[in-house]
């Protein structure tokens, strides 16, 4: 078989004749040009990042076994830019994550950076811009990964449709930043809108018969285009896969389809047991395909509703139609959009989270034990009049060299302060139900260094913090891997009872992971892809505030980095000072 | 003379004993970091650039001779930044003149340049940011050079005051720049507010009592202290030197003081022939001195008043209050504010820039032959659906690499499309009084190669906009020289008419100058300091727009350039290859 393949892919290359080789991995090439524009997500003009004069960026949709090659050109005008190709782990490519500061040199305006990386995995995933705030301005878009041709998925379906799921700020990211960083703190508060494949609506609702008070929003024509309602035609008795992906900056989101039930199949590019829902929680970062049979009275149409969750709610949810055909699309649903479960119902959430498991015959199993243990206390702190979050009682700043060059030249003065060996655990004394004790910490790389094939458990703690009875939740996405999420935990982690409790049999292979309020979330990953990976809190903000870590691993093994993945801050100035007779 | 200076220079860098070495030239070290922060400069919160939490950034001071040294670091999240020294020749460290795309590579966020360079003229200058439009975010501040110890200025004062005028708006830059590259294009319009020394009022005025239907401004306490009024306190029967800056993004202003008259002694960092006028315009760009005696009734305050000129006027005038001591300052002045003289008078206008002439004695006369001749014509024109303004008919981009390193390293291909040669000259059959029959405009580097110490000519020649019976005031501003204005002139520059009448007597050395409606000015200087030198409009939307042109001056005649300053684009990359042994 992968003789056979290799035979195909060698009759593309070099002769470009055979009809088989339609059917055989191939590059897809996109050029792009990231640019500032107007836009009216919610109805409401603002300045966003797009892709091509779209908001959404373009959909990239490939094989698995594909070659993407996006030609990324900054068409910003004093801004960097780099696009993190969310879920995909770059096996080989540690230098095409597309994280400023870690994995290479962010793209200065009118330059051009050629990402080229292999999608191996089918699966939903999405793309996003992964320096400052600027996921938040807009600059995302979804990336599905199809299975290869003479592959199955292991379930059907007649039909597919796609929902990128975001939050909306009416203040520009620049405004939100400043705020975080001042003194005193100011927080961005709840997002105005939420976006299904970047349209919402502000100050009216599409179910203003149901929402007292509420203004009708514009169902077709006469509307704004880039905020009309978004239609998703299906026809009566049909099972249609949903992908839906969230890249929030802040809100933790429910999806749920009037009327409709929804099995879980995929989560984060991995197949699930398939289990029945009435809606689901998914959190920044996460993707899932559901599917949807469309079994329901067919003279009516019927609501997809996104609310809020974790949080008390101040965004109304964002709606869209299912819009079984041949009904018009604006033949609004009769019945009123589903509800939102209650923000802060967290034994429900839990639930939810904790039915997601690998399948059976699918998802291989993990390491039996792991080589090493790294415990990450997460903290709200202050330092300096300013709020952070620390990890380990360290706030994560970002060098200006990107890492993996650094790291690669032995450039250790290009380094933040302390960024060797943090700690890897963290005072059991700690009281995880209230706020800390010493609230002020300190900023540092949080750079782990970690050896090639080693099996890490990660052990997520949460805890309160800097207010009372606040505890919020963290989605952690790691890059550059799968992890198995071996179990959940209420209060702090017990390494004894926590051990003997992790599921080893069927847990599920993700690259996102929630932590509740006050609860521990341990996960196992093997460290075989050579690379410099980011390990952080989805939500925009919190990352931007310090929540995170970086795992360095056998950066020794990662093969020749591109020269623009290197040419600025110190790795420039360190290669162009070995240029002997060349001065300019 | 000479001799015993360099004696006192070594005696302080080697010895540091004799107490003479206190009078000699130094070095002034400043640490600055930019970042983005909330002000409020006209009252109305906003985010702007600032330096060290301040805005505008520190007043540089130092004496002629001295060499400043900013270590300047981006604070800034996601943005580039440079700082242009204006009116700094950078005689010997072209590296240093702060100009993106042009002298250096811009500064990546968390990274620190150096500039180091002599101020070798007592004068009046300030300094800005040169990427983007990050000056009308606010990145401004004022650059004062005294007369090195024991030499003197060729005019008596008791006292000095300082006023760095801009104007202001609400909308951030990110905003103005994607209207300005829009399709359709959306025009900035006009400021908000005129700010003296950062501060000004929107919606109510100090002069309420003057100005129907205004609303009062605080005066002091209760008000916020970003927008708090200027007060210059000055005792009776004294000379004040005032000196006067423009750093506005549009606004060409108008500055009177009400009751008395001034002498105008300096502009540009050179000394004029002392003329006395009721009150100055100023075009962005120009610094001047101008003497003011306080030989009024001094039982009274009065006002200061900067009103907009040259376009149709939609701002309020920036007051401060003149405050005689001991009077206390919030004695508002009982006389109205002196007004701004009629907007489009450019009859006015030019009697005023035609009366600023060189100091007999002090103001060294022009070569009396120019070697070149560079014509350029200023048309507004379109390009693909945007609006462009262009310079014989080519609208400049800026190349991702800067020139003064791709073309010391002879990199061609890092150059913007047809850089090379354009023209000297354009067709005389254009119609200058009417709209261009053609409006349409290509983009191209427009780089000027100008031979080692050739004199050039210099003719910028308006003309028509795309509406019919607009022209518009252009002041363009010449980096890394002075230059003569040799003349001013009505419609069409004719070359034997106009040469003619050159003043090679004592025309003034600037390092900006004007172009009225519809008529040219000529200007002269010696390619003496060898660098790439953009010479542009300074109005920053124009310049946003394509209004300018670059002079690379005997590249191969520069010394080093600082690795910082090439570490990105084309350079960092070929100093990289260059690099035998060090693949990353």
């Amino acid at each position: 078989m992968r003789l056979s393949l290799l035979f195909l892919v060698c009759c593309c290359t070099v002769m470009r004749i055979l009809p088989q080789c339609a059917t055989a991995a191939k590059a897809r090439h996109f050029r792009w040009e990231v640019s500032n524009m107007f836009w009216s997500p919610d109805c409401e003009e603002k300045v966003l990042i797009g892709i091509n004069g779209q908001f959404p960026g373009p959909t990239i949709r490939a094989k698995a076994g594909d070659t993407i090659v996006v030609e990324l050109k900054n068409g910003l005008h004093t801004e960097g830019v780099v696009i993190h190709w969310h879920g995909i782990r770059q096996i080989g490519t540690p230098w095409a994550d597309g994280t400023a500061s870690i994995s290479q040199c962010a793209i200065n305006p009118e330059e051009t950076f050629t990402y080229r990386f292999v999608v191996d995995k089918p699966g939903t995933y999405f793309y996003h811009g992964h320096y400052g705030m600027q996921r938040a301005a807009g600059l995302y878009g979804s990336l599905i990964v199809d299975v290869a041709d003479g592959e199955e998925e292991p379930f059907k379906y007649d039909g597919e449709l796609n929902l990128l799921l975001s939050d909306w700020y009416h203040e520009s990211i620049y405004t939100q930043m400043v705020g975080l960083s001042s003194k005193p703190f100011r927080w961005i508060g709840e997002p105005q809108s939420l976006l299904i494949n970047g349209r919402g609506q502000f100050n009216c609702s599409l179910a203003a018969a149901h929402t007292p008070g509420a203004k009708q929003c514009a169902v077709a024509g006469g509307g704004n285009r880039h905020c009309a309602p978004v239609i998703l035609p299906v026809l009566p008795n049909k099972t249609y896969r949903l992908r839906v992906a969230s890249t929030t900056s802040l809100a933790s989101l429910n999806l749920a389809v009037g009327n409709h039930k929804l099995t879980v199949v995929e989560a984060d590019g991995n197949y699930v047991d398939p289990f029945l829902v009435d809606d689901i929680d998914i959190y920044s970062g996460d993707s899932y395909s559901v599917l949807l049979t469309t079994n329901q009275n067919p003279s009516a149409n019927y609501w997809i509703s996104v609310g809020v969750r974790g949080r008390q709610p101040k965004t109304s949810p964002a709606l869209a139609i299912l819009n079984y055909r041949p009904n018009r699309a604006s033949n609004l649903p009769p019945s009123p959009p589903p509800p939102t479960p209650a923000w802060d119902d967290f034994a429900r959430s839990k639930s939810f989270t904790h039915r997601i498991l690998g399948l059976a015959g699918n998802t291989p199993p993990p390491p039996a034990k792991s080589d090493r243990r790294i415990e990450l206390l997460n903290t709200q702190n202050r330092m300096d009049g300013h709020i952070k979050w620390s990890i380990n009682n360290v706030s994560m700043v970002l060098p200006s060299t990107p890492y993996l060059g650094s790291l690669k030249m032995g450039l250790k003065s290009a380094m933040p302060p302390s960024s060797e060996s943090p700690s890897d655990t963290f005072g059991r004394g700690y009281d995880v139900t209230r706020p800390p004790a010493n609230p002020n910490t300190t900023a540092g790389g949080n750079l782990y260094v970690i050896a090639h094939n080693a099996t890490v458990d990660v052990v997520l703690q949460n805890a309160n913090a800097l207010a009372r009875n606040v505890s919020e939740v963290h989605p952690w996405h790691l890059h550059g891997h799968d992890f198995w999420v071996l179990g959940y935990g209420e209060g702090m982690f017990d390494e004894k009872l926590a051990s003997a409790a992790f599921n080893l049999r069927n847990p599920p292979l993700r690259n996102t992971a929630v932590i509740f309020p006050y609860g521990w979330t341990a996960i196992r990953f093997v460290a075989d892809n050579p690379g410099v990976w980011a390990f952080h809190c989805h939500i925009e903000p919190h990352l931007h505030m310090g929540m995170g870590v970086i795992f360095a691993e056998a950066v020794d093994r990662v093969g020749e980095l591109p020269k623009a993945a290197v040419s600025c801050g110190a790795t420039a100035t360190a290669l162009m000072a070995g240029n002997g007779g060349g001065h300019v």
